[in-house]
């Protein structure tokens, strides 16, 4: 028996030496956003598999059963959109606890039905068991990206700019302001929930930088950009240091983590679930500017730039700290860290 | 809203049509074992996704972790195996209770790796969640099968034999020597509890079937012959008759059955989990069985014969009676089902 890995990141590391190596039309195996397949053709197959489980990604106090069945497909969406890929037929395996109203199944059903009409995707099949300790969803994603085209995780050089598609640490904010049920105006608390309930994937950006090869690596924000900028310098052998000052905050945010007494720029890179893009890039912050804003989507922000090393560096009033990996991993019981 | 489905099967038929037609390369979408993709060139890619729940499909106190990540791998290769297909790559999506041991979940990887192995399958990706209610294992299987050469649910025409790959009942028996916790001979005992445990698909008869052009339908055997026989006579719009004298029964079956008060015919027949083939075929019987016997495979047997009609017979000493559809439904409560 091999030893106890070391969390989520062991646990992944410890089963891909398990599985042992790919056969050669895996262009690449565990590890990334989605696998990555050379089936011929001028183009790859991605593929991604994503399970949300009640009690820990959703609960339905809060999250309906729509938004469940379109965060599902969201959160597979993100992981395409990492590779600059389109998606385009997913599975879906529907846990549902025998006691509970089946009708009550459809409104999932009919969320994975509405996302995936707005991304494209035909549901082709599935499976349905009984789960009686709660609901779980488990969406399976296959898309297509032009072989020139992938992004993955390496590829980043010293030098490039680090950039995200959109503002951090909403859905990470919303789902604590639901926990603790907390009283905010609004403004304040309808923005952060959103975030957390119904995330937004980003497909277009994801195939904007493919087509136009403006990044060198890129990978979804599902678990913060602490933990997920420390798996593009691992995958590219490289450091990245965040400047605290660029770190693209909302006054929903902002407003929140004071009440939270939290350090909303702590918040927003070290909470998880954004589904922004973070990607690095050698064109000028202009250039991906004014591309982004002419294909119609909002500018990426620069937060900061690729460094020798291997560490992710933020640069503060109080000079540098390393914050490499502190992400949310889901084998993390200690209550510090930020929920995911 | 809509109304209420009707167990696992309105479910199914209801999320169908949420999720509107398919694409052109779909062939296949909801409603067989896998969906079948055109993705250009002389194959189809066949795609399946499957989960098992604790508490459900297996209970810890009985099966290892390796068998569970073994089962895994059985049950998704079953479902290719329905279709002539050959698996080639698998992503696994394992929910794992944050207060287990994490070396315990490498030896459901283990098993899962064994198992893959011994397919030909390449895990290459997937996704680790917290579980907190219990282990849940996803397993999603690509492969591939010549165009030529897929096998269906539809396509059984009147006058066809019903053939099985072999014995059935076995699973069904163990799970419920297991849950009873029967002291029976060890003769009797292993092969039940073995045939739950750890079952064994039948891609060899499968790809057989296909490459011979033998079969007109096939299915694999996971909700027993009277649903599964039920599924072939509605997608090709036909009866069938079952001999009860001619179902493949072992004496390890027998003896359980009557020690449990069951009638051991309806055990092989309403039980799941066979994850045998059924097949249909107009090839004459003694030819089925000399290519089986040829190819190193156990010889299917012949249950019964595709008759006009839309209903399952099983004709026994007291004449015909319908069985259509009385296979295990992971949504209906009632305990008078046998266990899947």
């Amino acid at each position: 028996m091999a030893e106890a890995p070391a969390g989520e990141f062991g646990l992944i590391a410890a089963l891909a030496e398990l599985f042992g190596p790919s056969p050669p039309e895996v262009i690449l195996g565990i590890g990334d956003d989605c696998a990555v397949l050379d089936p011929g053709g001028p183009e790859y197959l991605l593929w991604t598999v994503d399970t949300l489980v009640e009690g820990v990604h959703f609960d339905l106090a809060w999250s309906s059963l729509r938004q469940l069945g379109r965060k599902a497909v969201a959160v597979n969406v993100s992981d395409l959109a990492a590779m600059g890929g389109r998606p385009a037929y997913a599975l879906l395996s529907l846990g549902w606890p025998p006691h509970r109203d089946l009708s009550l199944a459809l409104e999932v059903g009919e969320g994975v039905a509405e996302a995936a009409r707005e991304f494209q995707v035909a549901v082709i099949g599935g499976d349905t068991v009984a789960s009686p300790l709660g609901v779980t969803l488990t969406l399976t994603l296959l898309g297509r990206v032009p072989k020139e085209e992938l992004l993955t995780r390496a590829g980043a050089r010293v030098g490039d700019g680090v950039y995200v598609t959109g503002p951090l640490g909403e859905a990470a904010a919303g789902v604590e302001v639901l926990r603790r049920r907390l009283a905010l105006p609004p403004e304040v608390r309808e923005p952060l929930v959103r975030a957390h309930l119904d995330p937004v994937p980003q497909p277009a950006a994801g195939r904007l930088l493919a087509a136009k090869r403006l990044a060198s690596a890129c990978i979804d924000l599902s678990d913060g950009v602490a933990s997920d900028l420390g798996h593009i310098c691992r995958f590219s052998r490289v450091g990245a240091r965040v400047e605290a000052a660029r770190v693209p905050l909302t006054p929903a945010l902002t407003a929140a983590a004071r009440l939270l007494g939290l350090d909303p720029v702590a918040v927003a890179l070290t909470g998880g679930e954004d589904y922004q893009l973070l990607f690095t890039s050698a064109a000028p912050e202009a250039t991906l500017k004014k591309l982004f804003r002419s294909a119609g989507l909002a500018a990426p922000t620069r937060i900061g730039e690729i460094i020798p090393g291997a560490e992710v560096l933020l640069t503060g009033p109080a000079g540098d700290r390393v914050i490499t990996g502190r992400g949310y991993d889901h084998f993390r019981l200690d209550r510090e860290q930020e929920p995911g």
